[in-house]
């Protein structure tokens, strides 16, 4: 999934670990990922996050796709720094799902406390990402 | 601000308009901007709605750091799509804020809605950024 | 609504308006309803804010369920003052809604910012409260 | 501090346990706190979650506002559940601090869970709660 999420792939996410409900997920923040005052853009740790949230929550084959999100920022981050966004489910039911996310350097300070809601759609991903595949990828 | 703050200048995010508690910035979605299903990764309309908070709420000068951030998304959008932030203070004091930003295709389409909490530091935007300026930017 | 949802009937609540895709409700803060340093506690806004979100959600016929909610408080109230919450659409689908609710006093200071996400069942909201219904209510 | 709420005591809302960071609190769903299809209102889960949180994050003696909340719903309860609020300090600061916060019922059910963010004032808890003392209370 990292090599098709093409935002994903340019932010250097690497997918560690999946398991039904269940995903982790890193980079390495570079120069080019900090904002005005050199402390990591928020963008940054969300879509990582984010990432992490999408394997979790599709991770039961049903296609699911994010309504509502909520990051906060209890600390920062900077070059060099590798981050890991580790997303649990605490919730699914058939049309809907609540995943929390949270997101830690490698020495494990939080930098990010993430939760998401998402509804799932009655086809199955596998078939939804063939439909839409991208004909260049 | 989108020339010192690098991650807004690896997406192309452009500000458009400022002024004190208000800003308008927007992007063009990039191939390299899109997720596994084609559709623009959540992470780069987050990104673009809180770039518009960050200028909005440091716009009186005063340091504001990001404490918490809701986005949902009502819609979708795609490659080539330009995407418009527009943010307004909802309410601030000499310590809090609170911001809302509407994230809408050049259409008028809404496909995210944002809002943002900042606590107001005691030094200055110019001081704070001098101080942790980019040697190299 | 406000007659058979019985804790918004506890606070006093008023439904003042209803359409759809919209709602209007207000409450007048009685002593009760205060926090420990005389100000509405967060709860009392909450429930009414959430009151206003349910009626508008419900608004087309359909059953919502509440997935996520996100409450700000960019002011305080107090006792005697009059509080009006206004619930708007921002987005809906057949399985899906987006709404947001601001909570003024009758001055017009905002004192909440809500947004809440629901699900859409396929049952009918009549057939829902009929099945539901309080035998002694 | 249940005492002093009154809108806590008007829910019955008792505090189990409190030590710097942490608070637990419950409440035994009453007929009078049920909405409109005979389960807990929102409200109701809402109040007992931010009266946690409000606990736990004056527990330092400082004086702590809330800013911003954030409730998912992943489950229902109904007349006669005892649920149970945990608050956790996720992150403090001089000035800042997030809190996360879960409902569950006495089966272990999760019902809600809550996270907030609070800024911190300057005065103490004592002084602020005593100079806004209800003369009546």
């Amino acid at each position: 999934m990292e090599q098709q999420d093409k935002f994903a792939r340019l932010l250097g996410i690497k997918l560690e670990a999946a398991s039904p409900g269940y995903a982790r997920a890193s980079l390495t923040v570079r120069p080019d990922m900090l904002n005005a005052v050199q402390v990591t853009q928020g963008g940054v740790t969300f879509t990582l996050a984010d990432f992490a949230f999408a394997v979790a929550s599709n991770s039961h084959g049903i296609t699911s796709l994010a309504l509502s999100t909520q990051l906060s920022f209890p600390g920062t981050s900077r070059e060099g720094d590798r981050l890991i966004a580790e997303a649990r489910e605490e919730n699914s039911t058939k049309r809907t799902g609540l995943y929390t996310v949270e997101v830690r350097t490698a020495e494990g300070r939080l930098v990010g406390l993430f939760s998401g809601t998402v509804f799932r759609r009655s086809d199955l991903v596998a078939d939804w990402m063939e439909k839409n595949a991208d004909p260049g990828g």
